[in-house]
């Protein structure tokens, strides 16, 4: 099998059955059929056996799938086997709602270190992890081998910090900025763009009224 | 034309294209080409030509696009030509940081209350917006003619509080719990799924670093 091949589509889906499956395994459940998971997560039973068909399947379809084999595999290749270093830049409202998710830990995404250029907040503990000023970044990032920046800071100036990042060999950028961050080379980013989400339950709520 | 069969692929690309040229009335900009539109938003000029035909072109393409036309009838498309009464349910942290979000509020997206049960915060204001107890949440909601609600509150309630909503005529939710909240009648749900976006992010740079 080839996962190149695999479309985003695809794997935008298994994080979900990932924590479908995880709430599973939580419930003592050790076996479920594509029926079954289907009802509980809102998607047709055929379209989970196609998802499933590109890595492989997963074992039997009449027998059902084993659940603990299917988190595990599932985790593999969501690359969850191993731990990812983070460093969240920008300590605000927002920064501080992230830094306080304890479920990230327990999946293996460890945040190290938080920076922002606040001189009254520097140096504090957020969720028990240390707020430094951003002139440590450099040095903080190349020390640690961070591998994940989480950028909570304002439109202005964040593309020179995520071009820094990348310099500094982060490999992945979870952007809550306003900016696409485009064109960046050697680096992943993943915008999490919270006025294309609001706009789009705009259109929903209007278009559903509008029939 | 029936915007009924139009993907939510494109709905999604929609409010960046409104993001991109709200910018570029901001510096003055009054024309532009496709090629120069895709250049700006990383994606191709044929990609802008296919997605503008879905609402009959806007316009003609060696002459390019005028920019505040092209802006007001995305806005009108994604529903943007009216006020959307919000309410917050959730104060923490998360919940405070979308309540500074002032930008919302100049794209139509009004606060108008905000709930939690935490009695130390209940008659605070945040962003000039009174937070109540979440026991007054329906009669302000029936009151308010509420359109949406951003629900940031913990999984365990979520749901109850959802079906609640949609019974007291709110429109959409604007979900940021870890709970899909399917199944919900005559309501819209928008989730951003954080665990979701952050493992795609995981899986993004464990399949660059394994080509």
């Amino acid at each position: 099998m080839d996962e190149r091949k695999i479309s985003m589509a695809v794997i935008r889906r298994l994080p979900r059955y990932y924590r479908y499956l995880g709430d599973l395994l939580d419930e003592g459940v050790t076996k479920i059929s594509s029926k079954n998971l289907s009802a509980k997560m809102g998607v047709t039973a055929s379209q989970i056996r196609q998802d499933f068909n590109n890595f492989g399947g997963f074992g039997q379809q009449g027998y059902g799938y084993n659940v603990e084999y299917l988190y595990t595999e599932i985790g593999k290749i969501l690359g969850l086997n191993r731990v990812y270093k983070m460093i969240l830049v920008g300590a605000g409202n927002l920064g501080q709602a992230l830094a306080n998710y304890t479920s990230f830990g327990k999946r293996g995404f460890e945040l190290v270190g938080i920076f922002d250029i606040n001189p009254k907040i520097v140096g504090l503990k957020i969720h028990g992890v240390e707020v430094h000023d951003v002139d440590k970044m450099e040095e903080f990032v190349k020390a640690n081998e961070i591998d994940i920046a989480i950028l909570t800071t304002p439109r202005l100036g964040v593309e020179s910090v995520a071009k820094n990042l990348a310099k500094w060999g982060v490999q992945g950028i979870w952007n809550f900025s306003p900016e696409d961050l485009l064109n960046l080379d050697g680096i992943v980013v993943e915008h999490v763009d919270l006025s294309q989400s609001l706009m789009t339950l705009a259109y929903q709520i209007y278009s559903k009224n509008s029939k």
